[in-house]
């Protein structure tokens, strides 16, 4: 194997294709890069699995020898980024296992392993995938991927359900303490019966990521193909391939948890709500408090939403923003992340909190525009 | 106490005055910072102090009463740091430890000490202080502060020796394995006899961002007043004043460990030397390596100087950048960290490095400009 290529290329890609090497592997190898140049289409495709997440990419480059190489993905990755931009030369002529990086300024050797004992990415049967709006996916994933559940052994909880219908796309995310909930209208029809997987947020965030750092062609609404199905779901965009495997189990019928009316409603200005929430968390987060409470004081007479939280031995705060308040004045309890999470991840510059009591469902929506429906659950307060 | 002053005037001199908070504090009052407020010059005076070192400045503030009062620094740093822009009124009409900071959106209790417990910090005798250039103490403390050991048990090491002489002064730091050395001209000669303390780095640190953060006035050095004698420093920049313990004990005859003739000069491009080094290093870092060694190759016929670490098991690599060369041809070993930090501590674009042998004091001066002395023992490579 010997080939050319620029070092911007390969920094970017590699650092891309990085975060799906895992922190502790399971097997050595997968501490390491695939790396397999081809000399028909004259490129080198970059390689990283976990088992569960793999990322894959390719760069131009002068193939002058194909053949493809593991590499240890760390050692690669903090040397290619400190290499002067120009021509970089990879070749294993010092031995199968023993690569030679040359560039302008040096030369190093890396010792990899055998290609052929890195585990091979599930293909994708082309004819099942079907092209979603990279917008629409954005909008869905930054509405939802905060409220899954960090914690892999939650099974379905760590994911997102995505369901793929012919006209709209819905994305949901709970943890068993919040519940977020985003539907997005397909601008062009999908030719699909109605596709139903939960996506482990991790993979998600990747393609999150992945679709924020391409700049779609002007005019021409980017694309993702995406292959669904029990066991795999795999996104393409561009050279990118994203694969991960499904989460098992039976979702949680979540639209049984949101109520359909409520007594009370209170608009803010998003912002100002979350500035206030900033402030008053620093005496929440508090070590001596239990819980990191925040009281919601709802005073629909003066129209004005209050938070405040007292922090034993260590002292209170008060905030009051300006709302719209229609139905019955009420102070409500909430987790000071739980909430702020929320409010975080709406977009739109007002929201509307939407209460029957303090001790049933909240459900904060944006003000027009998306269609996000968060639920908290409120705390209760003991008198 | 009650008083009414600008949130990003307090905002900026709390964090600048909390760097002297302790983070585990020997008594629950020094977690806190002292604020006096002085009705007649108007201003509010923040202080805070670890025991060794202390930091105290002022803001201009509408005083309505006179009083102090200590705060938990941490907390009314989180919460002022993220009120909005615009006035800020404190008082302690709640109760003579109960601070109520009131705001354009809300407001806050704390719960504070009183302040007769602070300790007072170190008062100057007038008569005593020398004025230094602020921009000569810059480039002092930048070139030596590097080399001083971090660990407070070691000592004098763990300070700069700072020696103030009419017409020159001198900062020398080393912690055991390399020495550095600046010596800076005073523009104006100082009255004074020689002067020599040694200052924890620590507070010395906090010195060097103290001026760098101070904008000069136009055509006018910007000058601080310091009060230096055993047991105690002192250093003025306007209404800031930093105060530090002095380390006891003798400081090393640092001037015997520099070699006095020099069988071999290589000069180089400083930022080329520096880039090299840190591709090399991520192979001199890797976990299989003893020490974090790199061997510099000084090839005098080819006037190149080649770098290489060899890490077992991982890879090797090698660097060569242009080099004037005068001398025999020489290979020796580093400390690639030791290496990278006089490297990075040097201001000028060049430097030179003087060698006698492989197993002999090395240095590396500036080539031109500033009286910098850099001294790294060599790592002695067995055959």
């Amino acid at each position: 194997m010997k080939f050319v290529c620029k070092q911007s290329d390969l920094n970017s890609n590699l650092s891309l294709v990085s975060r799906a090497v895992p922190s502790r592997p399971s097997q050595p190898i997968l501490s390491n890069v695939l790396l397999t140049a081809n000399e028909e289409d004259q490129r080198l495709e970059i390689t990283a699995f976990d088992l569960s997440l793999g990322l894959k990419t390719s760069v131009s480059a002068r193939i002058e020898e194909a053949g493809s190489i593991t590499i240890p993905a760390k050692l690669l990755n903090d040397i290619i980024s400190r290499l002067p931009p120009g021509e970089i030369i990879l070749d294993d002529s010092q031995g199968e296992e023993i690569i030679t990086l040359t560039c302008q300024t040096g030369s190093y050797q890396m010792r990899g392993l055998n290609s052929e004992e890195f585990p091979e990415l599930p293909k994708v049967e082309e004819a099942k995938t079907v092209d979603l709006s990279a917008e629409a996916l954005l909008e869905g994933l930054r509405g939802s991927l905060f409220a899954a559940s960090n914690d892999e052994t939650k099974q379905v909880l760590a994911g997102i359900h995505l369901i793929v219908r012919s006209e709209s796309m819905e994305f949901a995310a709970t943890d068993g303490h919040r519940l977020a909930v985003v539907e997005t209208i397909n601008e062009k029809e999908i030719d699909t019966e109605d596709l139903q997987v939960t996506v482990p947020a991790k993979a998600l965030r990747e393609l999150e990521r992945t679709i924020a750092s391409v700049q779609p062609e002007k005019d021409e609404p980017l694309m993702v193909k995406a292959y669904l199905e029990p066991g795999q779901a795999v996104f393409e965009l561009g050279d990118r391939r994203l694969t991960s495997r499904t989460l098992e189990g039976q979702y949680p019928d979540y639209r049984l948890l949101i109520p359909e009316s409520f007594e009370i409603l209170v608009s803010v200005e998003r912002r100002e709500l979350i500035s206030a929430l900033e402030r008053i968390a620093i005496l929440a987060n508090q070590k001596s408090q239990k819980t990191d409470l925040v009281k919601f004081n709802i005073d629909s007479e003066a129209q004005v939403l209050s938070l405040s939280v007292e922090a034993q031995d260590i002292g209170s705060g008060r905030e009051s923003i300006q709302a719209q308040i229609s139905g019955e004045s009420l102070e409500i309890a909430f987790n000071v992340k739980y909430a702020m999470d929320s409010l975080k991840n709406i977009p739109n510059d007002n929201v509307t909190i939407k209460l029957n009591s303090a001790t049933t469902p909240v459900i904060l929506v944006p003000l027009g525009g998306t269609n996000i429906t968060h639920l908290l659950m409120p705390i209760q307060l003991r008198n």
